[in-house]
């Protein structure tokens, strides 16, 4: 018989459908085990095995990372978070000797996907239109006057997720009252245009493609994709196509672009589940299959933009009710 | 045999949940209608019967909406938003004569919970506990200044919801600022404190309170309760009673409060299901139930805080999918 295919999902968090995705593809081949560092994370009430454990970067972090992997049993470990990627980078060989498949790309290309200006350089460097980025006023006050660059712009931190502490600026002072209000802020071009998303597995063993689904973004909410139209494009896939290419991610990968002009952008990447993916994951665009496929040895082939076009995701409340006494961990 | 018992919930968007609850506790005696602006409402989705309508406001709103409780026989309307109340309320005879009951308390009522000075006066004259509103920035100037107000201050629309456009002042050229940017603001004093929301229904019939139930908020997400903890305070459930019975409100009222130095501050009341009900009725405390008694014209005891204290409730995402010919109304 073989040994039982155990999925370990850190900072579960509120995604208790990437939970259910990994039980239901699982089909009781192996259990899904789910962390958060807090204990009123729903997602960790959906799993088979859960556990709070130190926030990501503290101490005692690693150790409870590890122990957990060796206990259940893991074979493939993955988190729903940005800061978390580049632990599992850099401890790559660790999981490995427990005997989990650590589901991340390398720690300098977590690193671009985490510093918003190295993207932009990176982008640039690579000939892929881009949207202008500064971290210098300087130069964005130089190429402001010049007429390079036009107000408003986003003043938004170098680092940040979730669309945190961005701002609008209209103005030299505006610009100027930010860097004064935060640090290690960057200033971005503002480019009005579509928003689309794209939900992009790139093989663990092939190191190619094997999924690509793109949507177009009709409304957020906290920084999340609350609604979403499946669209299916060339343009936009052979766009994606180059840029994993060159950008060396592997496994889950989100990418946010900016349309306009007819002219496609790629504003952000997350070497993650975005929160947008169970559209991709209801069209039939199964990440899970393909994990598992991988973490079996099996290669998958490539099937980019196989899904229906123009089917509409909408996002909508549930909620777990738990007594004190079922918390794990200690109630806050 | 009996007439069915027909509810149609205005502005349905994305409370599933709420017409879940009409649905399981109607059990087949009548039917859910739902409509909502966006044919990308989900709830829609969920109820027996959808209708996408114009826009709260617009001139053919009105005769859509009477149309609908005639042709379905419809007994009880109500709103999940705040605009809509004051048209529920505006148009009660109306609504009446096609035989629908509008769960909305009067218009004077209703408008006293969407202007929160208004509200601010009110509690003030009738001796609550209140965190000090200044519409006038020259009275807040010269309170700030006699060190009645201290900064940070908060600036805000008066007739705001959802957090939106809310801003932190911490000195006068910040106020002038907000004032500068939009129009109909108040300055509110800050308050550090653990929040609080109550649901409460005031039975129509008795006009007393039938249900109180408190949850002190533990997160927020976009303005909506994220996850909370069930309280019983007799402190809290009094303070509410009194302000229920002042207030001429009826039917379910969402309230927010704000505990600080052993006392509790009212500071916004909602004439409606607020976003964090699910805990409410997930604990046992079934407005649902009580509504439909209403309509059946039975009056309901008063069952202040009969619920269990530490349930924690915790939000998640669900999401519905849909091919673009399965849309109610036009896509967008």
């Amino acid at each position: 018989m073989n040994d039982p295919v155990n999925v370990l999902i850190l900072s579960a968090g509120t995604r208790n459908r990437i939970v259910d995705y990994f039980k239901k593809e699982l089909g009781g081949r192996g259990m899904v085990a789910a962390t958060d560092c807090s204990p009123l994370a729903p997602a960790l009430y959906a799993a088979d095995r859960s556990f709070v454990v130190p926030p990501v970067g503290s101490g005692a972090y690693l150790e409870a990372l590890l122990a957990i992997c060796r206990d259940c049993g893991v074979k493939c470990v993955l988190s729903l978070i940005d800061p978390e990627q580049q632990v599992l980078a850099a401890h790559r060989r660790d999981l490995l000797e427990t005997g989990a498949v650590p589901l991340v790309s390398g720690a300098e290309e977590v690193e671009r996907c985490m510093d918003k200006y190295a993207m932009y350089r990176f982008l640039k460097r690579h000939g892929f239109s881009v949207v202008r980025h500064y971290v210098d006023r300087e130069t964005f006050y130089r190429d402001e006057e010049a007429g390079v660059v036009r107000y408003p712009v986003m003043v938004k931190p170098r680092r940040g997720s979730a669309s945190l502490n961005t701002g609008r600026a209209v103005c030299r002072e505006d610009v100027d009252l930010c860097f004064r209000l935060h640090a290690d802020l960057m200033i971005e071009e503002f480019i009005e245009g579509r928003e689309f998303g794209v939900d992009a597995y790139v093989d663990l063993l092939s190191r190619k493609p094997a999924a690509i689904f793109a949507k177009e973004k009709l409304r957020m909410r906290a920084g999340e994709t609350d609604k979403s139209r499946s669209v299916r494009d060339e343009a936009l896939f052979d766009l994606v196509g180059a840029f994993l290419g060159a950008s060396g991610l592997v496994g889950v990968v989100d990418i946010d672009l900016l349309q306009s002009g007819g002219e496609y952008f790629i504003t952000d990447v997350n070497p993650r589940f975005g929160g947008g993916y169970p559209h991709a994951h209801e069209c039939g665009v199964n990440f899970v299959r393909l994990i598992l496929n991988n973490i079996a040895g099996r290669e998958n082939a490539g099937a980019v933009g196989e899904y229906e076009e123009d089917t509409f995701m909408m996002k909508y409340s549930e909620a777990t009710l738990l007594k004190k006494t079922d918390l794990i961990g200690e109630a806050p």
